[in-house]
């Protein structure tokens, strides 16, 4: 009776620099009815997210790569529809890490699932946004890996994205001078709207030297913390606008990830030692331990109103290439998601 | 009765690139006798340090810019010779900053002078080096700010310099295996007499690629801890070769510091994410509030022959620019020092 089948999304290629679609293929399964233990699952949304593109190339890495012709993986919530599990009902809503594809049958364990709270208020897309991974990254970047302090005039890169409009918000919350940075008038507006002080627009800044005018024209003073969502010439000159003893929190390098080639770092990396810099990388889950604070200061800030967030999204399974190509080309206003059912 | 004349260096010219001995001129003063609250002080050694590269070029550091046709400034130690200031007496050896001169008359305050602890059974000489500056440089960097943790491996560039060499030894007291990098095969045997377990020469490496591969030799698990006194290749080969949650100690890029123009960063910061790496730079300054640990843990390291130092000497106040050039030439083994009487 529930047997249903499900398209999904593998490599049928790794992409070599920017991703195209002929890198991926479609395929059709049968989602069986679940044996003890597990559950049968219909997804609702799933996330495309820009550190994905990592795990496509084959190396070694914080997560295992991508194997072409295996459906990939990543953010899903979906409501399941079949359970052999004593824990898991029929309508339960669960989030688990088989996105890329209409539904799955597994071991909740297998697929790191686990049920959505159920007295949030927040729309179950949130879940793979602001409430999810990417706010967790926003969450903890800022205020653990960056050490944000009161007062400070912080610089925040790809700042209309999912991560860096929340990096945004609760920097203001906590009483920041904000700095975004984000490509086009419309990004720009949206990053200022969510309360930063200033957004730069690198695509009308034109290249490095109109970028480092820019930031410095938003800060002249410089620079206390930076977070980084971009790389590239957004680090150099946050380097070169930084204050003694400022914080880096490096949370991506997207403008990065295509790269086929190594590419030239900062050159100004001589200057971390007279402003005494702290530059810290950080993976979220490294700090899966502020969960629960996450989640009250979210739902207080959301419930509030102080904490606003943006999704852009996509319709069916079929465009999950198209939104995460998207990223690269900035398509994206807040969270990324394509919509499933 | 007691006046005398000092020789002294001042700036000519600020160096571009390399410094010259054009750039340097030597100038004669007469240093007169102490008025009130002022003491009269021969130096018996000064110090060349890579950090007063900085202060040649004319801008906005940490510290001023040397002047030019102004005597420049450095550690140096001395015998009061006359006194006007009652806690000091004829005799007395005092550390200042009043070096790259013979002697001066100032206020104690005006040149940072203080007198030097009498029961260390240390000679002079080493509160310029081991004792001094250069010594908490190292103990600070490789405790506190790297965060060393027994059982580390640690990578350290110039190994066998004033700091390097204090950090290869305190990292050995600390239960480390620790990788130095220095510049021909003397100083590589000194390093491993020091206790290093490898020692790479960059020098025979050759190239980036040879010095990753010796590193890699060295290190085939990666390092946890890396110590930058050089920057460029070696800092790019750090990053390459470390493990997951790394520390960088930044504590000077020697081989930048004749820079004409900008030089490309490493090459590989994208690692800094997946990694999460830890990359701090500091000055010695900072960590002023260690002293009193430094020379307690210092005393009973050197006493109980567990840390060794080496000096490089040179003769006379003619011999200070050509000091400090050979530092930027790998001249010395150890600290550099010019001895004045």
């Amino acid at each position: 009776m529930s047997v249903f089948t499900s398209r999904g999304w593998a490599l049928a290629s790794r992409p070599v620099g920017e991703p195209k679609a002929s890198d991926f293929g479609i395929h059709t399964e049968e989602v069986p009815e679940p044996g003890n233990g597990e559950i049968q699952v219909r997804n609702h949304w799933m996330s495309v997210d820009p550190y994905m593109r990592g795990r496509m190339y084959d190396r070694e890495s914080y997560v295992p790569p991508f194997q072409i012709g295996e459906i990939l993986q990543g953010g899903a919530v979906g409501e399941v529809t079949a359970s052999g599990h004593p824990d898991y009902a029929v309508g339960d809503l669960v989030q688990s890490m088989a996105g890329w594809r209409e539904g799955f049958t597994a071991a909740p364990e297998a697929v790191m699932a686990q049920k959505l709270p159920s007295d949030t208020g927040l729309p179950t897309s949130a879940f793979l946004g602001i409430a999810g991974m990417p706010g967790l990254t926003a969450y903890a970047g800022i205020l653990r890996v960056a050490e944000l302090k009161e007062g400070d005039t912080v610089f925040v890169s790809g700042a209309a994205g999912a991560v860096g409009s929340a990096v945004v918000q609760i920097a203001k919350i906590k009483g920041c001078t904000v700095i975004g940075s984000a490509g086009g008038e419309e990004k720009v507006a949206l990053v200022k709207s969510l309360g930063a002080d200033e957004c730069i627009d690198y695509r009308a800044a034109g290249d490095y030297d109109g970028l480092l005018a820019a930031l410095r024209a938003a800060a002249p003073k410089g620079i206390d913390v930076y977070f980084d969502n971009v790389g590239g010439d957004h680090f150099q000159a946050a380097i070169e606008m930084a204050r003694p003893f400022a914080r880096m929190a490096i949370c991506g390098m997207i403008s990065q990830y295509n790269d086929t080639e190594p590419r030239p770092g900062p050159n100004n990396v001589i200057q971390i030692v007279g402003k005494q810099l702290q530059i810290r990388g950080f993976i979220v889950s490294t700090h899966a331990d502020m969960q629960a604070d996450f989640i009250n200061d979210m739902s207080e800030w959301i419930g509030s109103g102080k904490l606003k967030f943006e999704e852009t999204v996509m319709e069916g399974i079929e465009e999950a290439p198209n939104a995460f190509m998207g990223l690269f080309q900035g398509a994206n206003t807040g969270k990324m998601l394509v919509k499933l059912s």
